[in-house]
């Protein structure tokens, strides 16, 4: 049987990991390197599907946990799926439900069958397992699903992440074994391991040896520090095979795409871009940009002179400060449709830089203009 | 001097006072009669300019009242005025903010001059006058102006709703003197006067003596019914002159709509759609839907299966009301848009009825579809 989902490895940098290719899914096929945009309640928050469309977005992401609690698993399939439910004929992954269980739930038991949580929403008694996970994103009908996989804290002892490590390539094995679906969506195993690069390898070669058609590093981007999460990427990507797609779970700044990306990271995923829209904050060529602030009340130049999406065609940072001080949604929808289409963008410019193996320079070019170079530079 | 905004009367329905005709403005000539959408604060809530326009509105009105206290009509000017602020080349109108001054201010004092009022959300002392609203709206820089009126309660005695009125008149003639840019702005004077047949008259003698561009009928939807409505609209449009556009104020029921076009009308505005929409109501061609309710968790029909829009031809009630459980903004987007585009095209239906002499039919077959002939109908 042919995989779901396949990769191809166009080009890679000489000088770095870096990596250009394709991702072949059942709803097409999208260039790579690769940002999604967060779509946790089967809508990307206040943008439309045809917008993503045009802002170049190929695949994006949708949660298995939120989606399960409302409006159920159940109502999606009888809508026909994910895809039909939300107007959406690209790529769909959907996460396991892991992540939010492990950070959102209340009173957590963690045994070898699953979790046993209370849905701090509803108050009611939950249990997710590697199955439960399984037959959740079947019934979702993504194109990528995730495994369902521990997620420890990051700064334990090794003999803690070892035990997890283990569970998590158990729980891999059991969630390959329940997958319905094969030929139609493509299941990913997730290297966990915290920051020990004996237990790194061994998730990876654990969940390799089961030959999954794509592969994630988990347990990064919650906590540690940005050379921590490289050190972690530089001691797993070599392990992880060449000819399957590499994603990073929850990353979404700027540097830290292009770090990634220098490290085999083929995807990248995170609600960053989204959240902050909302507070009015946006990425910009030449860093972060505070539209809400009082300097912005009379500029008549758009969010990022450099930038050519719709927001930046056709409204002044004045208009959008106005909106957002107004409360008025139109001026979140236009500091989000910004923020995606900036990290879409990096991602293809990135690959263009790729292929030209001019990624050095590249990283060099963004990170002096965005300020990552300057002493206190701020995270995103 | 040619006035900036002309009407042209090209049919009148043989057996009612429906009138077709069309608006000629410095932003485009657009097809009557017709429904304005409401973007109080320089946009229509959660839509896009764009959007607006595929649903085939001409005009938007925006309120000088809140574009006066946020972000100020000197901003709006700086940034080349409101069609370029908010990125919408078609028509726009605004009201003179008597309305709002009458309605939402706290503290008010009416004399002759003008009133000074508290601004209920900075606490601050302000004053309006016709002057002062015709110098706010000359730099907002719409198509169409409303003069500064005076709204009194409905229920009022004739001796009150008289000095009213004829202040209401010297007020207006003020505001037609300090109007700057009568080549490129067109000024409506307001026809009140309550409930009163020689009041309503005398209004309408006194600014059509002043000829002005287009007359608006305010006073209305304030409370009283709507047969008491359609009697004030019929003792008022037969003294205002046919080579000129009457605007009914702050309407938007599609019953009311239809009763008012044969009576002559030729456009409306109101927030109605724009707001219900935001509670999950919407307006169908069988009635009101409250998209929110239980009973349509699992149905997966478009709001209105009869209506071609946007909202409709791609998404179903089940995930409508599945973003608006999980609020998320996308499904206020889904909601407004249909709405907007129902009484858009409401007012499309109706005008080629007029071209055919069908109103009378027209109208039994909306109100029976919709609901309106039933005992105890919905207001909406
Ligand atoms: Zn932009
Ligand atoms: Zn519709």
């Amino acid at each position: 049987m042919e995989p779901a989902v396949k990769y191809r490895l166009i080009k890679k940098d000489k000088h770095t990991g870096a990596r250009a290719g394709e991702l072949i899914t059942p709803h097409g096929t999208f260039k790579t390197p690769m940002f999604m945009p967060v779509g946790t309640q089967a809508t990307v928050k206040s943008i439309a599907p045809e917008e993503l469309d045009e802002m170049g977005a190929g695949v994006i992401l949708a949660n298995t946990y939120h989606l399960w609690l409302q409006p159920g698993e159940k109502l999606v399939e009888e809508a026909g799926g994910l895809h039909k439910f939300m107007n959406w004929d690209k790529g769909i992954l959907t996460d396991s439900g892991g992540f939010q269980v492990f950070s959102l739930a209340e009173h957590r038991n963690i045994k070898e069958d699953g979790v046993r949580f209370r849905d701090p929403v509803s108050g009611s008694t939950m249990f997710l397992s590697p199955e439960k996970a399984i037959q959740i994103e079947n019934a979702l009908g993504p194109d990528i699903m995730m495994s369902f996989d521990e997620c420890p804290p990051y700064f334990e002892t090794y003999d803690y992440i070892k035990a997890s490590v283990e569970r998590t390539s158990r729980w891999a094995e059991r969630g390959l074994k329940a997958h319905q679906n094969p030929d139609w969506q493509g299941l990913f195993g997730i290297v966990q391991g915290a920051g020990f690069k004996k237990l790194r390898q061994q998730s990876a070669h654990d969940l390799v040896s089961m030959d999954f058609p794509g592969y994630s590093v988990g347990g990064l981007s919650v906590g540690e520090s940005k050379e921590e999460m490289n050190r972690v990427l530089e001691m797993t990507t070599p392990f992880l095979p060449e000819d399957k797609p590499r994603y990073l779970m929850g990353v979404g700044t700027a540097d830290s795409l292009i770090d990634g990306v220098m490290r085999g990271i083929d995807m990248f995923d995170c609600v960053l871009p989204t959240r902050i829209a909302r507070n009015g904050t946006c990425m910009t060529s030449h860093g972060r940009l505070v539209v809400k602030n009082a300097e912005y009340a009379h500029d008549f130049n758009p969010i990022d002179p450099e930038c050519n999406c719709y927001a930046c065609r056709n409204y002044s940072r004045a208009y959008i400060r106005h909106l957002l001080h107004v409360n008025e949604t139109f001026g979140l929808r236009l500091t989000s449709y910004h923020n995606l289409y900036f990290l879409i963008h990096l991602m293809q410019d990135l690959r263009e830089a790729i292929l030209e193996d001019r990624v050095l320079d590249f990283r060099e070019m963004v990170f002096e203009k965005y300020g990552f170079n300057k002493e206190n530079a701020r995270n995103f």
